[in-house]
Formats: C-alpha cells, structure tokens, sequence
C-alpha cells in the first residue's frame, strides 16, 4: 500500500497499472515520467489515447481497425479478395502481413470461443464470415471463396475452428488451415513429441530448389 | 519497421512507447488492450494522464507534488519542521515516508547537477532551500535547522550535497548525511570493497538491545 502525495498522482498510477503487466512501481515511474515532460507532451500523450475510444473505425468487410470504414486491405484491388484468411485479432493480421508471402484479404474474428471466459460464437464475428460468403457466392453464382482458418493450435482455437467450418461448409470452394511443424531451423532434438509426430505425418514432397 | 493499420492506432503506439522501458511491441500489445475496453474507461485513463499536466501543484514551502500550494507533511504540525531532509526527487520522499521512521520535513530539489546531462545548480531548487533556512534563522534569531543531504552516494550526488553544504554553512544549526554501511542482513563475503571499508571506517558503538 503505497502513500501517496497526490490524489491527481494516485488516480494516474491506478490507471496506468490497470495495464497488463504493469505493475504499482512501475506505473509510479511512468506517472513520475509524464509528469516531467513538458505540459504540450502530456496533452499529447492523453490525446493519442483518448483518440483510442472515438476516432477507430471497424472495416465493415472484415472487421479489422481501420482510419474508415473500408480498411486499406480490403480497398486495394491489387489483392486476392477470393482467399479470405480468418484470424482472431488485429494483432494477427499485423503478424501475417509483416510475413509479406500473403496476397488475400483477412477477417478478423476479434476473439476465440472460450466458454471459460464467458465468449460464445455470438460475441465474434462469424455472422458477419457467413454473410461475407453468402455475398460472394451470390455475387460468383457458386462458391469460389478459398477460407484460410489461421487461429492458434490450442483447444479453444481448434473448436473455433471446427465451429466455422461447420457455419460455412457449403459456402466456401476450399477450407484450409495453416501448415504445422517443426519451424525453419528448429532441432529435432528439441522438438515437442507433438509436434514432431504431426510433422512426420503431414509430411511434404522433398523439392530442391 | 512496422505496418500499423491505423494512423490512430500508430500514434496511441508512439504516444506509449516513448515512456521510458516500453519498446515498440509491447507499446502496441497495451494499445490493443486499451482499444478492447468500454469507450469510458479510454476516456478516464487518458483523462487521469491529462490531469498531470493541468492539476498537479507544487508545495511552495518544499516543492513536493500536491494537490494544493501545500503539500500534507508540510502542513502537518505535528512533523519537526526544525529537520529538513534535501531528497533529489518525489519518489525519495516516498520512499523515505514508507519507512515511518522520519518526523521531519523535506526539501525536493527536483533533479540533482548532472553537467553531462546540462542540469546545473540553477535548476534545481537550491535557491529555494537557501531562502527557507534564511526565513526559519531570521524567526528564531539563529540557526537552529538540522539539514540532512539525503542524496545518492555517486559522483553527482557528492558533487550536488558538496554544492549545497558549500551555500548553506552558517544557515543551518547542523549539516548531516544518510549513514552508509552494509545493508541489514548483508553478507561480508558478498559486500563491495568500497562498501565494506567505509563500513569499518565508520564503525559504529556496539550497543545490545
């Protein structure tokens, strides 16, 4: 419980610790450190957050943030808009366009069925994958989307998973999944039992290069 | 280099990251937390880090943060305000009041003169203190204020105690500094040299309680 000078002082560390991972004495030190910087910079850095709650828009097609309401992904005519990969968060798409190697466009669940934590299908957005490819089929008179589900190897990302492959089979030309395995690089020696067997099972046509 | 997909969000992750120890990754992993709040508590975070620009006051007396021209120690009748304890920064009255064992009062200088950081003695609060033991000789006819210099044990701290004991000789009835020795429950086999020489240099009277 630590005593503090400054009710102002009190209430910015509180909020500055409701952050993940940031605990009383480092939000002290960060509260202390705005604290010294000049009177324009504190107004900037509050700004630069508050702008968080009204000035981010939702990309109507595929629900990543955005500047507007079409994202700069899904306006560009350049990419494939009949490859939609599904992903849970902003963070992934951030993750797979640092790749480079993916040309498609995205559609951000934003979360992943996890019944512990009180998220049901409802709460993310799959109505809005199904209505996506309704759209497209319609439009394409049959199924020509390809839906790549990139969600993460644990059981709440397999049961998402399993979950929109049933709500969309018969909507999509191809449903497909991210390869796994070993990564490049990695020691068989090191490997998970796991990952190594599926690896060994799933494994690809040798093709020199 | 990376590709963020809102200018509002890349702001919010510059805004964050400039805060001392916050790297880029995970300046944009807390902004992605903050945009997952309700809009209201975006606003009371931003806000609570805008009042540090706009509601923090400064204690004329010692030039402590406060919510008033007062801070509470200096206000408190209670406290000795014949001991005036000089500390580099707010945080060291913190520390110092979270012992419980100090009753005096203090003095933050706001920094401490670092010329290869181009803080010179004019910056700090040392005028400020001169006047305060001036006004407190003047009321009682003589000196009779004891100044700790309860800065740390570097360069700069000897060079900025050494500064101010230089303007304060006569002002105050004694000078003392923070005692320095080997912690409480310090192991010998692991102190420094420098640490353990001053320890029996400044032997201290054996006394069992």
């Amino acid at each position: 419980m630590i005593d503090y000078p400054s009710k102002v002082l009190q209430e910015a560390v509180e909020a500055i610790s409701s952050l993940p991972g940031v605990g009383a004495r480092s939000a002290l030190r960060l509260a202390l450190h705005l604290l010294k910087q000049p009177e324009e910079n504190i107004h900037h850095f509050a700004g630069a957050i508050d702008d968080l709650a009204t000035k981010i828009h939702y990309c109507k097609e595929c629900n990543m943030i955005s500047d507007s309401d079409h994202c700069a992904i899904c306006s560009d005519q350049k990419r494939d808009h009949d490859t939609i990969c599904v992903v849970e968060s902003v963070r992934d798409v951030m993750s797979i366009e640092a790749t480079g190697q993916y040309q498609g466009v995205y559609h951000v669940l934003g979360g992943i069925i996890s019944p512990i934590n009180g998220i049901g299908p409802g709460d993310l957005a799959i109505d809005a994958l199904v209505e996506r490819l309704k759209r497209a089929a319609s439009e394409s008179q049959k199924p020509q989307t390809e839906v790549i589900l990139a969600l993460s190897g644990d059981v709440e990302g397999e049961t998402t998973s399993f979950y929109i492959y049933r709500k969309i089979a018969g909507l999509a030309a191809k449903i497909s999944t991210l390869a796994r395995g070993l990564g490049f690089g990695d020691d068989l020696e090191y490997a998970d039992s796991l990952t190594l067997g599926r690896s060994i099972v799933n494994r690809q046509e040798f093709r020199p290069q």
